[in-house]
């Protein structure tokens, strides 16, 4: 029998007990489980930058995985813990839209909010769910217990309200720089699925303008920058063994077109 | 029969290979363990930050868990490497102050100067213990050796001198701020045990002062500033989607009191 | 049956997906596979940093351990995947010259390009062969797949023109400063291998001169700068409860010399 695998993605960095206090209440909880750091550097309290890192994480593991996302401004409030059933993965962690992105890929096949006290710890503090609640969790659905029985049914999960890209009428497609990563590549909101890529391309990324869409960094020389379809499927700006966000100026927000050539 | 488990907490960072040594050195000696990190971003050489990392976490791991802990500035001199029998679980690192808060909470089963040549490598270089004693010391306890086979007694462990809150004649307790995490958040040294919570108090932080204690961050409108008990169960200063820390301007050493309301 | 380990050293960090990515691949293709960490915080695309820290980390590991090393500045150009026994451990990477050091300690047992489509994911992205190439090809050694089945035999290996030592007349050393660590020590290129360390030594480090080799911090004062052979085995330039580095100006290519005294 292998052991079952729980992956930890948070905003609590690495200085301090938070992470290592889940991983205790795990271990107690569900001996023998596998645990895997995601990510804990997440923007602190940026759930758009949690529900990005998921997009491009949770899709590629495999059936059974239970995935804790702790990104949790609201901890102690309203907002409910919730337990996602999805694509035959788990995802356990605030109903704050942490999940939206995912959603969007794939439909929920389940999800409840998280209140059975089998599923949480005796005591519950008011301001760290991730060990209290999330945890806990997460090790109930790895020994095996039933979705259904972490509570009630969730009923509509909570969306975020993330920027989409709008179709031109001369085909093209108007978006925006959503993420910039440690690499310093600029990565828009636009897709590479639904798009001609044999049909020839113009690029413009805020003042810089692009004549053609290249394969990879090295297509060009080096410190030279270009657009790419990413390793996420996104439209991106880098610089070949450089920095674009520092060489273009763009940042987060900035617009990113693609015209027809 | 389930994979034991060694921890690792260290001031060692990632961008030397001085914890991914350590990791070798336990698969050698202990094939089939889990190994998991805690962390290695307690600032170097700062034995105090890791005792009071080590409070906050390893109370949550089950009986069996093996922690190896390094913030050790005075490797190769007189200080003596310890394994340390606690609560079920083994302590191994220098007896130089880092378990002080752990064996506040709970005293030592056992003490035990590592010297055993079976517990360390053939070859012990003077400056790297981590991975020369603690690691094969933490192995050969999660292969199943008997502590007291380590070596002889240690005796009286070595304690920090950490700052404790003083009670007040009114009732009060006068504290200070012993840790500000990543999210600016102000940790002080006064615990909620023993405490009335249930009667109104008041608490001034520096400068600030704050009418009562809120249960958590979303009782108070948004950059708004408050006091609670955080999740380790001590006093905290707190700005509601904020950082206490620059908003308030408050750091470590900063006198906390709590006064009857 | 014990895991399997997968090891990863990268240059990607935490703040993106992509070593999640990797390990969701590496869990699909070997269930209860072990993953350990062991830096993602490789500056990026420097590909000597890369082989400095395997240098340092993959020696202690034991036979059957694959280690993914990924510091790709040319992914998607010609330079070519490869899959490495050596020492009864696999080494799985571009050949780029990560490997050099280790290569320089022991010979490869084996190398081959990677190319079997059952080592590589359907679709290859051209700027991703983390998660595309490497990861799936490690996990097929890991479940036990011959390392000659990868692809075709590699050939020579890229090696890395690192600077080495140069013996002087006088049975002295002429090296250079080749990493600075986390805490400020400055580590050389010369080795104690092949050093007669019970003659007594002079060093020169920039603009220091140290009488003597000590053998750890505490010999000296706090605050004071010492010489001594560190716990890889190279000369390093260190400062007792201090940052070597910021105290004496010392920094990567700085010259350091042995002379007799």
């Amino acid at each position: 029998m292998l052991p079952q695998v729980i992956t930890l993605t948070t905003d609590f960095g690495a200085r301090d007990p938070y992470v290592a206090a889940m991983k205790g209440v795990i271990l107690s909880r569900c001996p023998g489980v596998a645990i895997l750091d995601l990510t804990h550097d997440i923007a602190p309290q940026n759930v758009v930058e949690g529900a990005l890192f998921l997009a491009g994480a949770a899709p590629w593991f495999p059936p059974g995985t239970v995935h804790i996302a702790v990104v949790d401004p609201g901890v102690g409030t309203a907002r409910r813990p919730v337990a996602i059933a999805w694509r035959g993965q788990f995802l356990v962690g605030p109903d704050n839209g942490l999940f939206t992105l995912l959603l969007d890929q794939s439909a929920a096949e389940a999800a409840h909010v998280i209140s059975n006290p089998a599923f949480i710890l005796d005591t519950v503090s008011a301001t760290f769910h991730g060990r209290d609640v999330f945890a806990p969790a997460a090790a109930a659905l790895a020994v095996g217990a039933d979705i259904a029985e972490a509570g009630p049914a969730a009923g509509a999960l909570h969306r975020l309200p993330l920027p989409k890209p709008v179709r031109r009428p001369d085909g093209g497609i108007d978006g925006e720089i959503i993420h910039v990563d440690r690499f310093g590549n600029c990565i828009s909101n636009i897709s590479a699925e639904g798009f001609d890529t044999a049909r020839p391309w113009r690029v413009q990324a805020g003042d810089v303008r692009f004549a053609r869409i290249h394969r990879t960094y090295g297509d060009v020389a080096p410190s030279e920058a270009l657009a790419l379809f990413g390793s996420g499927g996104y439209l991106e700006i880098a610089v070949n063994g450089g920095n674009a966000e520092r060489v273009l100026g763009l940042s987060r927000g900035a617009p990113v077109s693609l015209e027809p050539a």
